[in-house]
């Protein structure tokens, strides 16, 4: 079975950043499969960047090596980590980045990254850990060079506001995690939280942000309502709940942003 | 051979559906070579798909298969599609954007897949049948299952409008397919069509849209006029007739767009 | 070794001429690991490509084969190029995108492009030599054709203004080559450069853009200065000095773009 490496960066694709990984990441482990997750997540943007690796963690074959970079902190003192899972390995920057891929499955080690004389063949400059540390760590993980010898176990690792949604009797809060390219609001809640609560028993849901309040219909498709019409999908694609409008933006409908936090409470 | 699976959707590179359809894809059939065509595509252009992927076969080794996703319909009725061709298997929605690919070849059998036990390891949702429908399904072909374990024969499959160009005469009114990145703008007119008609034995060529009427050169590369004037290229890297212009854009001179139609005249 | 080719273009990714180049190279070489360099190089920008192609160069395994085609003067007189180099093969038009990469290794050997018996499936398009001469030439050396085969030796190949700094007594004239997504700007000063001037001895530095001068603090990483100030990195990660703005831009800071020519001086 050929190792599969994906990569997640905020880098893009015009700057030579990216192939540069690959390169390096190629001249160690020629027969890696090579897979890119996203490199548009927007500058900075830790969370956004945690919620698509979570995202896309359960597709991969187990034993998958998933890199992500977001790094604000580059050559400044956050550790570069392997995190080990049931799953596969997650390789980036101590800053909350992988947490909540790692909540995804069951964390069975958490290691500083150390190179060592496993390393690429430039000098690891102070500002390209991506290419200099993270890239070379994955690919002799692939070549199948034990953790150990890249590697020093921690205690823990850095875990974000891993934003829950706070139930408050009958009114869910969430947050918007993640708003896709089609205006679909991705939010926290999860089919366990919903079971909780009064909303699982209801068709009509309303959703309010800031002072506005907006009816949503429960539905299980996107095309189940009019054009024009809020829906509430309790099991979005993402396994999240989702809120969206058939043929049209969500986002823009409701006035939210990722991060925005929404109040929930079901109509009987 | 290891087997080679495209995609072709209009989700964007930003969100992790594309990554999560390729994760599907490598846990079923580790072997295979896949490659992206595009994800660029607008929003449910299902047109602008159909130009890409009928592009795109000609160039593919044999038994390629081929998965595109435009689907303003998800969730709703429209089938989830097989086309055998003898390049290759197109597989998507029955909303057209498969036709004009099969059309361009010898289409061998039309399929509603069924997927039966050959799904991913998650259950379909109704939002995302890229990844729990489309992507199984070629994961599987690509393994060497048999076409009728996942799928059923059916009689055809919507077949757009396949907007043919009309000849009035010494006219032909013909409808731009695509517009470049360069502007350059991409018709519906082939060399068979011009074969028929006055305009081959021109070397100009008046193009009206609208009210406004333009002359073009004939000419066979873009370079063959000075910079700024119009030329009109019969045989054209997509195999259509297409209207550039040198160091230009087509579009912007034309005022044209994707489904514009315009009115050729041989000039004498 | 399965053989790498890497593709560096200006056509985007939304049309569908990047995947018609690897459906040409994957059906003359199948096993091949076909990666993208960029292709969101601006339209015609030879610098910018030339700029990339050189900075991902070193990163590559050696024999890597690398296909670049920014090509403003397709289908006229310039040449078809291979450049052998000790790093590998550099692939695309004669108009200075290969010279910045071909200077930075050996160079064996310079073939202009005959093809021969030896091209796509499909006749050359006066208009698309990517996937018409520069694909398949690729991908019949990823196959261990001869080079002599697909090309003749020519003498040399052209040069851009390559454009080196200038240096005036104290004082440096330097190029923007590059402004990065995050606004680092990366110059054509290398290290050699810099250690035969005033300027290596000294911890601050007059930057100048017309008549415009802010101070520079040397540091070797992001993070070693507070937001806001600008910093200049002598070894930055693609080799060359970069000016750069912890969490900011420092190409707007400086009001600077892709050729924009800065005078250094130290301060003592």
């Amino acid at each position: 079975m050929r190792p599969v490496i994906t990569l997640l960066t905020d880098f893009g694709l015009t700057d030579p950043y990216v192939a540069e990984m690959k390169g390096v990441i190629l001249e160690i482990c020629p027969e890696v499969v090579l897979l890119d997750v996203t490199h548009n997540i927007e500058k900075f943007n830790v969370m956004r960047g945690a919620f698509t690796l979570a995202s896309v963690l359960p597709f991969f074959p187990h034993g998958s090596i998933h890199v992500a970079v977001i790094d604000p902190g580059v050559g400044g003192s956050r550790k570069p980590l392997i995190i080990e899972t049931d799953s596969g390995y997650l390789i980036g920057p101590d800053n909350g980045l992988l947490a909540l891929a790692a909540e995804k499955g069951h964390v069975k080690g958490v290691y500083e990254v150390t190179l060592g004389r496993y390393r690429g063949k430039k000098e690891v400059s102070s500002t390209f850990h991506g290419r200099d540390i993270f890239a070379p760590v994955a690919a002799y993980l692939a070549r199948g060079i034990s953790i150990d010898k890249i590697g020093f176990k921690v205690e823990t690792y850095v875990k974000p506001r891993f934003v829950k949604p706070v139930i408050r009797g009958t009114l869910i809060e969430c947050t918007v995690l993640h708003i896709d390219v089609f205006g679909n609001v991705i939010t926290n809640l999860s089919m366990r939280d919903v079971e909780k609560i009064d909303i699982s028993s209801t068709s009509k849901v309303d959703v309010s942000f800031r002072n506005r309040t907006v009816e949503a219909v429960l539905a299980s498709t996107y095309s189940d309502a009019g054009e024009g019409t809020l829906i509430m999908i309790m099991s979005g694609s993402q396994g999240f709940m989702e809120l969206a409008v058939n043929r049209g933006s969500a986002a823009q409908h409701l006035g939210v942003r990722v991060g925005s936090k929404l109040t929930l409470k079901g109509k009987s």
